[in-house]
């Protein structure tokens, strides 16, 4: 056999310190089984990641698993090469089982991009498909195409409820903007106006996630600051050069403006900015790019919200490996933390 | 075999497409291997938590291992009672070695209390011990004999950097105040009065952890906030009836402090006061007890700072084990995340 051999029932029941009946009772969902001696059988197998047979007969088998990932473009050292990452973390923790991923990438900014890229995605009949959805609509035909071919698709980033995926992994876009709307209205102690940065092409923010953030932001203001003037600046998504001139002519006009907030992951390009003209301004942004965490140390950047994007990655194609080839219950919704990294706390953020 | 069966260097070779003999030089130290393939291949390493040899000789050995854990007397639910729940995980966990852990507890109010216990567990001659340090000056003695004898000994919760242990777990105490000082002034907005709860007997705080955090508090305090007057209320470790009355008297004389913290893990004491007088407060807390998270969905807690105490329990066995059984490294010095937790934030923390 190529891998670690399988742990027996018995070796389980031992650990337990139950019968190894009851080993079995709990694998197999039965009752008459104490609470207590059940969270403890739960809690080994968990620990073992015990696959009752499925394991055993994966390895047996020849088959190989194609899955494709279709996520936004992107530079190296963006946002989404830390789920990129964890996409291939898990390919090599589940080398044995045959698995490959294929990535294919879509402009975030550009709905028929999307449709084109998943056209090209169903042209593969891949076995799997973990994807960053675009804005419902233009998913539908998408999920509808993979549901009609029973393929099972993974939500990364963003969820769609209504087309529901066989999991999705994600931040709770709503909660993740209130929470980020009580900290800025911490910082900004008592102003009367704050700003939020945007990058975006045509009108399109090119993320759920980040469009949600800003409805339960702009929803905890409505409820706590009504009386709290919301400014926005649309930065280019594609024209990067008239960033630091956009942000020059904002702040001529809104010299008062010291508090914002950045829903999207490139916080830096504000962050830098602030730094270059030495402004006092309190800024929250997303996530933790190594541009960001230098912001977040030099002054640039107050507070970064995280969210564990290797883990969605590498939980991504887990989910797929759990449905498709150990046949174990996977979780369709699975929030991923919000958690606020300052430059007093970073430095043990990743200690767990 | 009575576990897991080891896996096989071929194996381990195969994951990271690299020759057998190249990951035989990284699990040696050897030189002679790029540097892409060693981290391929220590990463695999890692992740299979893998163990040249002392695994299975470990396995064959009929040795048992007795490890005393010394923590303070507490009742079910506080505190300690995590640390101890990581600790039995342990024990689950690694229960192929042989391993015991028989607690002793000691009282934290009382420096002697720590002498007596500790004679105990020299008394029982164990084979490493895992233990919550009281001050430096009462913990030499133990330490010093311990090390006489070279029984390995785990820090809990408090580092004595001049008297270095096989291996410390805990938070950053220092910067743990800085970042709880931060916070509390960011709700303070402006206030120029905050107050900082205690739990004291005979002068006795209890814990280096809390005392460290004050002081990294109150240097946040003098750096940034010189100005703010900076209340004590010494509520009485051992008699929990006078707490209501000792706040009702500390509010009756400072009505206008609106912002307070505490250092230790009983914030709910304030928190259910606060929300049975209705009173409009500010208070950060330590640590997810049932009770501190209750209170803060209902609001007599503003924030929690929790720090993953059974990690730290479970992490504590672990390296004995790692240590004394299967002769891996041990890092010595393990902070701990500092994570801020509010309502809106919570219910997702332990998703990761």
């Amino acid at each position: 056999m190529n891998s670690p051999e399988r742990i027996r029932i018995k070796d389980i029941a031992r650990m337990a310190s139950v019968s190894v009946g009851t080993v079995d009772r709990v694998i197999h969902g039965r009752t008459g089984v104490s609470e207590s001696s059940r969270q403890r059988v739960e809690e080994i197998l968990q620990r073992l990641d015990y696959q009752p047979n499925m394991y055993a007969s994966a390895l047996a088998s020849n088959k190989r698993y194609t899955f494709i990932s279709l996520l936004p473009q992107h530079e190296e050292g963006e946002y989404w090469t830390a789920i990129e990452n964890g996409i291939s973390n898990a390919l090599a923790a589940y080398s044995d089982f045959n698995i490959s991923v294929h990535p294919i990438y879509y402009d975030p900014y550009n709905y028929h991009s999307f449709a084109q890229a998943s056209q090209e995605v169903l042209t593969e009949k891949p076995d799997g498909v973990l994807f960053a959805p675009t804005i419902p609509r233009y998913t539908r035909p998408f999920t509808r195409a993979l549901s009609e071919r029973s393929t099972p698709y993974i939500y990364i980033d963003s969820n769609i409820q209504d087309q529901p995926a066989l999991s999705f992994f994600g931040q709770h876009s709503h909660q993740s903007g209130r929470f980020a709307a009580r900290m800025l209205m911490l910082l900004a102690a008592g102003e009367e106006e704050v700003v939020i940065f945007r990058k975006i092409n045509e009108g399109v923010v090119g993320s759920n996630q980040q469009e949600r953030r800003e409805v339960g932001f702009r929803e905890y203001m409505q409820q706590y600051h009504p009386a709290c003037k919301i400014r926005e600046l649309d930065l280019h998504a594609k024209q990067l050069n008239d960033d630091a001139q956009m942000l020059d002519a904002f702040f001529a006009q809104y010299p008062q403006v010291a508090n914002g907030i950045t829903f999207n992951s490139k916080a830096y390009i504000i962050g830098e900015y602030l730094q270059q003209r030495s402004r006092a301004f309190n800024l929250i942004g997303y996530d933790l790019l190594a541009r960001n965490v230098a912001c977040l140390s030099q002054g640039g950047v107050t507070f970064l919200i995280a969210q564990q994007p290797q883990l969605q990655g590498f939980n991504g194609i887990k989910a797929l490996c759990d449905h498709l080839i150990l046949k174990k219950e996977v979780s369709p919704v699975n929030f991923m933390p919000i958690d606020l990294l300052t430059k007093e706390n970073i430095d043990f953020y990743s200690n767990r």
